[in-house]
């Protein structure tokens, strides 16, 4: 049976976990903090993590809520405080999880393209003058998923100037932002303007999706919201998960964790730069990102991604193109390049090049 | 400063949790397992403790799912299978929590009184016959939280049976059925029936609750329905917790733990037992629970719970007695005694009655 190249799991692979550590650091915090932490707690999460988030951050811990992943806090913000009609302006492409969240909660989108891996502030410009003012816009500016575009600096001041006229919140969705191979970084949108930007990140894809951690920063009267709700629906997220993740970090070990995997990303990226290079030329266009997880293929000259059944018949897997857009996306293709190894990759792209 | 006496909390105190063996077991899965559970996985649970639990129950482990906790999951069946206005029939007093999700839902619910322990039957048939009908009925069988009563053999069969010839749901909550002092084991309603059960249980209250461990067993289209809305709201539960748990199970270690569980709170049962006797005959009926980790006070002669300043300042701190009632409940007291020492028990109490 031929191996099948799972170019649709957009998550990092095994081999990027800190097993030796983190069963480290859970058995010393289950000793030390059990008493705490295997107890019932607050909804906000568990506080030596939301003083050290804060901290990065400049804020007050009030402004931190820590969830089970960031998408189940994003859940919540769409249950507490938007209703069913609401306007929510997103990029196009975008990431498909939080694209069925806003659909579930009977949000009205318009989506944004993008040109050259930014929306067009123009555009969006365009839309509120006349009159189309959303309540919120859902941006990745950091190696978006599933484009891998950044977001370039005039772009996100004039986001912020937009949300700050228009008086609407800037969702930042900031997963991959430590993840970057190339590049200065630009300031988070919540640099740019706390006020007006609800920021989210996990540390999913830096040290584990499976331990889920996420949080979301942001005013303290929205992330009073969200865990009250919270508390609710489940009374707190887990803190031996949370601890375990502080613990990571006090150890001093995250900075050289995320440096190993740059440094196994950035390979992988490089690899299927080439790969593209070498097969798809005329077929498709892409940006090379400057970090993330994943390349967005364009398909030009009508091509249009082959079906399930021709991919899985080949021993390949994509998400469909159309799962990250509201219309469209049948010529779409992301490519992640995170998950697979330089030789599945190169394998991969040639295999999908010889079925356009 | 004078100790505070906090009768307001239903947890399982510090002391109770198997600290050594979750740190042992936590180090072991995640270097053994690590691949799998520091990744994400589907949002029905970590197969292996599914399939334990499955196997308690004799049903297949598509039929059971583990959430965070099984709060999350009601509050999931809540959103995906009830509709405003929906009509559902709980207990009185009632589980406070589950009160709040329901309310939250927009059900309009039906409270049916605890007469000497149990929900009257003939109360529930009369409602249906009138055309009544709900979509479910909500109860906690064995010791129950907040009045600590046994639902009768009887008034189990004839529930199943209503539910049965009315088809609605019969929602079982189980946190506490382990834990068991004095008696025999009645089945559960699931026993009776699994076509019209939904049933509900956690391992907070028998190793710990911030593992946030929890999980509901049913039909497979009811448990898929589950399945589906969690996935998209937060992908999956951490495998971390879920592996913990069942190498616990696997280690041979849970019958021990529970049988030293029972031994510490049914000492502290019977010293609750003693001051009330004690202190709050004439003031009082109460129910000698034959498990859990409550007694319910149904006050007389026109008494209500004193308020929350006046409990303050002597030191006290309850739920209020309304939390538990849809209407009602300001002569009704929930006293915890497995979360306070025997001292604290008999403080207390003698602290409440000087109030009365």
């Amino acid at each position: 049976m031929e191996e099948i190249i799972a170019f649709n799991r957009g998550v990092p692979p095994a081999q990027s976990f800190p097993k030796e550590q983190l069963a480290e650091s859970a058995r010393r915090v289950i000793l030390k903090e059990g008493d705490q932490i295997l107890q019932y707690g607050s909804a906000m999460g568990y506080l030596p993590l939301r003083e050290y988030i804060a901290a990065q951050f400049g804020v007050n811990s009030e402004q931190v809520i820590i969830g089970q992943g960031s998408l189940q806090l994003l859940d919540t913000y769409i249950k507490t405080s938007l209703q069913p009609g609401d306007d929510v302006f997103v990029e196009q492409p975008v990431y498909d999880r939080v694209l069925t969240l806003f659909k579930r909660g009977g949000i009205n989108l318009s989506g944004f393209m993008l040109h050259n891996g930014s929306v067009s502030p123009e555009e969006i410009e365009l839309s509120l003058h006349k009159g189309n003012i959303p309540k919120a816009l859902y941006v990745i500016p950091d190696f978006q998923n599933p484009s891998g575009a950044e977001m370039p600096l005039e772009t996100r001041r004039k986001l912020v100037s937009f949300a700050r006229q228009y008086n609407f919140l800037l969702i930042e969705d900031s997963a991959y932002r430590r993840l970057r191979y190339d590049g200065q970084e630009l300031p988070r949108l919540y640099d740019l303007d706390p006020e007006h930007v609800l920021h989210m990140s996990s540390f999913s894809k830096i040290i584990s999706p499976g331990i889920r951690v996420g949080y979301m920063i942001g005013r303290k009267d929205v992330i009073s919201t969200l865990s009250n709700y919270a508390e609710n629906t489940y009374i707190n997220t887990s803190y031996i998960n949370q601890a375990i993740i502080i613990d990571f970090i006090q150890q001093g070990w995250i900075n050289k964790h995320v440096d190993f995997l740059k440094t196994l990303y950035s390979e992988r990226l490089e690899k299927a730069l080439e790969s593209l290079a070498h097969h798809m030329s005329g077929l498709a266009t892409w940006l090379t990102p400057k970090g993330g997880f994943f390349i967005g293929l364009f398909l030009i000259n009508g091509k249009s991604q082959p079906a399930a059944q021709t991919l899985k018949e080949n021993g390949l897997m994509l998400v469909d193109g159309e799962q990250f857009f509201i219309n469209g996306g049948r010529d779409f293709i992301r490519l992640p390049f995170a998950s697979t190894t330089p030789e599945q990759i190169e394998l991969g792209v040639k295999k999908l090049a010889a079925l356009m």
